[in-house]
């Protein structure tokens, strides 16, 4: 079969939850979400830090209703649909510490484990294999994908960009919610969402956001990519 | 600076030496360039079976000029750029070999160091970090880059396929090898080479044939990726 977003799940009012949401790419993503109508729940730390930048993403041109904000365990708890985006630093202790609210939810992990050095980005060893492995492992209760990871903040912040025409990459192993990841990231104008593979080829998808980031200082762009023959 | 062909360096009528050139992602690239008018030597261990392949690839529609046969020491002799296209079984034996005749030229590694089981492919582990890390390691006195990883050999191999719209990332340390490999790249109708970063990030671009294979299975695909926003 040929790709067919019309043959993808409705996920319209579904509650997405961003686990991270004060970052640059959670707070992108929540954008974006909150954009295409949906309910959207900002996590954090601290729930203070989370209900401000909520207001902020709230204020921001063509979000309808603002997103809440909560400490990241309430925002799992409330949402349908869960987005890891928190850095690597501190991934595995943040994403362990959300194993009850997780339990039974469709988590996506954006995470991109990369190290940074004078000669700029390269891919961290994970010892499960991949950012999302290790989200996988330490949530058994959970059905686990991986994706977004080539999304470019600026592009998600800018409120004058309207479509951002790239696919994301969905590493997973459940069909139904690599199905559903497809039609939240089709949910962002001019994104699809293209299954990629199993988790245990994830690690490579997340390190070739090095190379985007290696792409952008060398053609001053904000790169993605889009599969082509599809 | 963005993403510009006028200012790459021209490479017409450079002879390109294809190191198993009898291989389908070889034979590919081999028609390709042939049909693009480079001279091309096909390499293999067997003269014989490479001026086999010549004369096959040869008889192809939009072929001016045959290329030529010659074991793999002789084809690297012969070539001005050397592309490795062995199977990664073998590929550090036929690359140490070649070290004398591929002093002083430039050598790209398309090789995807992958494994398959029962569940599809898999990247396998390289101590070097990639099989182009390898290759650079065992040439010190080469110029080595990585690209051409992506290319469906199906496409590759196909004469009624007029343009292959992809673009070629292309991994490496030296910025006037890596602009000479992108104007080859760009001999290929469709094709674009972009710079994606330095060899200690080829892993994940060699990696990513497996998804790009899964993506084929899933869509029933020839699947390349593009980069957006170049």
């Amino acid at each position: 079969m040929a790709f067919d977003a019309s043959a993808l799940p409705d996920v319209s009012g579904r509650t997405v939850g961003i686990i991270g949401g004060t970052g640059d790419q959670g707070r992108g993503l929540a954008y974006r979400f909150a954009r295409a109508g949906h309910p959207v729940v900002i996590g954090s730390r601290s729930a203070e830090r989370a209900a401000q930048a909520a207001a902020e993403i709230g204020a921001l041109p063509g979000v309808a209703a603002a997103p809440s904000g909560a400490a990241n365990d309430e925002a799992a708890h409330r949402s349908d649909i869960v987005v890891i985006a928190v850095p690597w630093d501190g991934h595995a202790a943040t994403v362990a510490a959300l194993r009850e609210p997780l339990a039974g939810k469709l988590v996506v992990d954006c995470v991109n484990p990369l190290g940074f050095d004078k000669q700029g980005p390269y891919a961290l060893p994970v010892p499960e294999g991949s950012a999302v492995q290790q989200c996988a492992a330490l949530l058994p209760e959970s059905t686990v994908c991986g994706a977004f990871h080539h999304v470019s903040a600026p592009l998600l912040a800018d409120p004058e960009v309207e479509r951002i025409d790239l696919d994301v990459l969905i590493c997973g192993e459940d069909r139904e919610a690599i199905a559903t990841v497809a039609a939240l990231a089709g949910r962002i104008p001019g994104m699809r969402g293209i299954y990629a593979g199993r988790l245990r080829n994830a690690h490579q998808v997340e390190a070739l956001t090095a190379n985007l980031i290696a792409i952008n200082k060398r053609y001053k762009a904000h790169a993605g990519i889009r599969v082509t023959d599809l």
